[in-house]
């Protein structure tokens, strides 16, 4: 049994507050100060060029990779750290179109996170040749999946409601009509078992700094399928997924696998936090994380719906239907958001109205959601939300 | 007057090294440990996700931006933190390419670094419109700009030989051709005065781990002139540089200016780094950092070439013809650079036969340079590099 009193000292949470944010920003690991530390002063300051063998760094994001790919039942050296999840996503839809050069549609829904239609709709633009971005609803999908579509890209846990897509079901969809898939794993890496492999996925994607700690700006990863690894097409075709990015060949010859998925010089620093917040995942049985992550979101639904009717719940009632989030619906989320956040119990707000709360087992608790449930009650019961300062829009909400 | 003596004391450098490789990864500067380790404990630890806010990270994109365009003659706003080098080079790419939609070249010169060939090769191959990266030597670029043309991208400073093309003229040529120009300023950045405004550049993309000490994997940078920045295509359109990222709407529209060349969330520890390393050219006037850069050369030139008559130097002898390095061609230049190295010179090595040295006045004095020129000296007079483990080539050399 995975101990969570043992995962929740590794982490430092502040005085006072109850994080109900990890699905958007993690909390630090305690050992990634120390991580980040050693790395600026021991290896930079000492190794500094050096530093790429000596202190391994040349081979961080396949080594990272590896240990994200065992949370997400990746087959080893099939995961790739680098970039920002918005490059991912883009090198996973220009690769997928690729596969499919007779067809000309991307299938996606209104659920997925925008930035992932964005770079569709860059991609289609820049290639000129006619592809459409399709955008239904996520029930629509099954049904929506056909022989013109060429990439079906879904996010799997909608980062608004929490609702979880069954990626085996929607991946032998697709295959049976020849399409191939796009899994952004965003809300779900780190937050639920996720078996890529198991699902024959042919891509995925996500990024570190949300359930899996890495940090702010933490890299993101990108799977391949091994079927695909060796010949699959690479849009950014950047040194460091060269076969031989050291000969300074004039000449893009990628790598034979996988790992020519890497573009750019990798972020060192970002990478030592993000391998210290791997530590704790050692620690952690998927199946246990799952387990306490249903019990903790029925718990604060429970509480929350019977001490609050003006809120009315966003996500799907059923576990098993919803991610590690629960979110609820309330006109003036955003001032009320505001309003729990002064009082410490930090969520986030997603326009028009959703007030969304994360669970992470790794450091929430029982108690926690105790605590929040009656901050939350007090707040909504009173009103307190209805002050003038707590309506002034921040930059970044 | 710059006092070198001044900006040397605020670098960590290691006992015992001559460190001549700060074009490949600049020294640690001492601020850095401590701007990283506020930003780890007191802003990720504390603020968790109100960091965004409180701690200005959303902002840092752009006001590090600055900090830079200060340095390479760049309008206020316009220089763009964010992604690797890579990544910013095919974005300038194929925003250069959709103002050219009547052409089909990409010019380019073999003293390019390999990833910008790369990167437009991958471009080229999935536009699939029939464009050509024709690659000419430097010294045929000027008369290879004609009217086939759409963009011309070089690096302005060889990062083998040291070779300065100039800006100014080139540009000229460019413009009168009707092309496009993307200026790569990986060796040019804090290396030598850059004057993008001056010469009229419609692009330049940079990486800030060489000369502006960012630490290992620091972000890129993208400049765009204001002339375009309003309208440039945004291929890679993520959600940072959407107008208003925290709407989340399900369709792109672009930032009105070129904070649209944004892409995904930026990397925070990194940027706490290099926000450090920034602090030290404030002390700096590039034009006494130029002098000081042309004497310190010319002096381990003259040094090297007087006590080393197999080594033959493969950079300009013309200081104003060259950049901030010196490199010599050795035909064992590998084993003579691991023997250097393991005598704590540290420069290194670019196949098939060059040994590069960077001289970065931030760091870097004379009493270095004539240390250097001694240990030189006496591995190439007395063989010290013909032995067997100094031939080994490691992963990244």
């Amino acid at each position: 049994m995975t101990d969570f009193a043992a995962t929740k000292a590794m982490f430092h949470l502040p005085k006072g507050m109850i994080y109900l944010d990890g699905n958007s920003l993690g909390a630090l690991p305690k050992g990634a100060a120390d991580a980040v530390a050693r790395t600026v002063t021991d290896q930079w300051g000492e190794m500094l060029i050096t530093g790429w063998n000596k202190a391994g760094w040349m081979a961080l994001p396949m080594a990272l990779g590896d240990r994200i790919g065992g949370l997400i039942g990746a087959e080893p050296g099939h995961v790739v750290m680098g970039d920002t999840l918005s490059i991912k996503v883009f090198q996973a839809l220009a690769a997928g179109l690729e596969m499919r050069p007779d067809r000309r549609v991307i299938l996606s829904d209104s659920g997925n996170f925008p930035t992932d239609l964005y770079m569709a709709e860059g991609l289609i633009k820049a290639l000129g040749k006619g592809h459409e971005l399709r955008v239904v609803t996520p029930e629509e999908i099954a049904s929506a999946i056909d022989e013109d579509v060429a990439v079906l890209m879904l996010t799997q846990v909608d980062y608004r409601t929490g609702r979880l897509h069954d990626m085996a079901d929607l991946t032998r969809r697709a295959h049976a009509a020849g399409v191939v898939t796009v899994w952004d794993l965003a809300h779900s890496a780190g937050a639920l078992p996720v078996d890529l492999a198991g699902a024959g996925a042919d891509f995925a994607v996500g990024c570190t700094y949300k359930y899996l700690n890495g940090g702010p700006g933490a890299p993101a990863f990108i799977y391949v399928a091994p079927r695909h690894a060796t010949r699959v097409s690479t849009i950014l075709s950047g040194w460091q997924g060269h076969e031989a990015p050291f000969a300074f060949d004039l000449e893009y010859r990628p790598n034979p696998g996988a790992e020519r998925l890497r573009v750019g010089t990798p972020p060192i620093l970002q990478m030592a936090a993000l391998s210290a917040a791997m530590d704790v995942w050692d620690m952690v049985d998927m199946a246990d994380l799952r387990a306490q992550s249903m019990a903790l979101t029925d718990m604060f639904i429970a509480g929350v719906e019977a001490a609050c009717p003006m809120l009315s719940l966003a996500s799907p009632r059923d576990a098993n239907a919803r991610g590690s989030q629960v979110s609820f619906a309330f006109a003036d989320g955003y001032a009320a958001m505001q309003a729990l956040i002064a009082r410490g119990v930090i969520g986030d707000f997603r326009a028009p109205d959703i007030m969304r709360f994360g669970f992470t087992p790794l450091y929430i608790d029982e108690g926690d959601v105790r605590g929040a449930i009656d901050i939350i009650s007090n707040v909504m019961n009173n009103q307190l939300w209805d002050r003038p300062e707590y309506k002034i829009r921040a930059a970044v909400t």
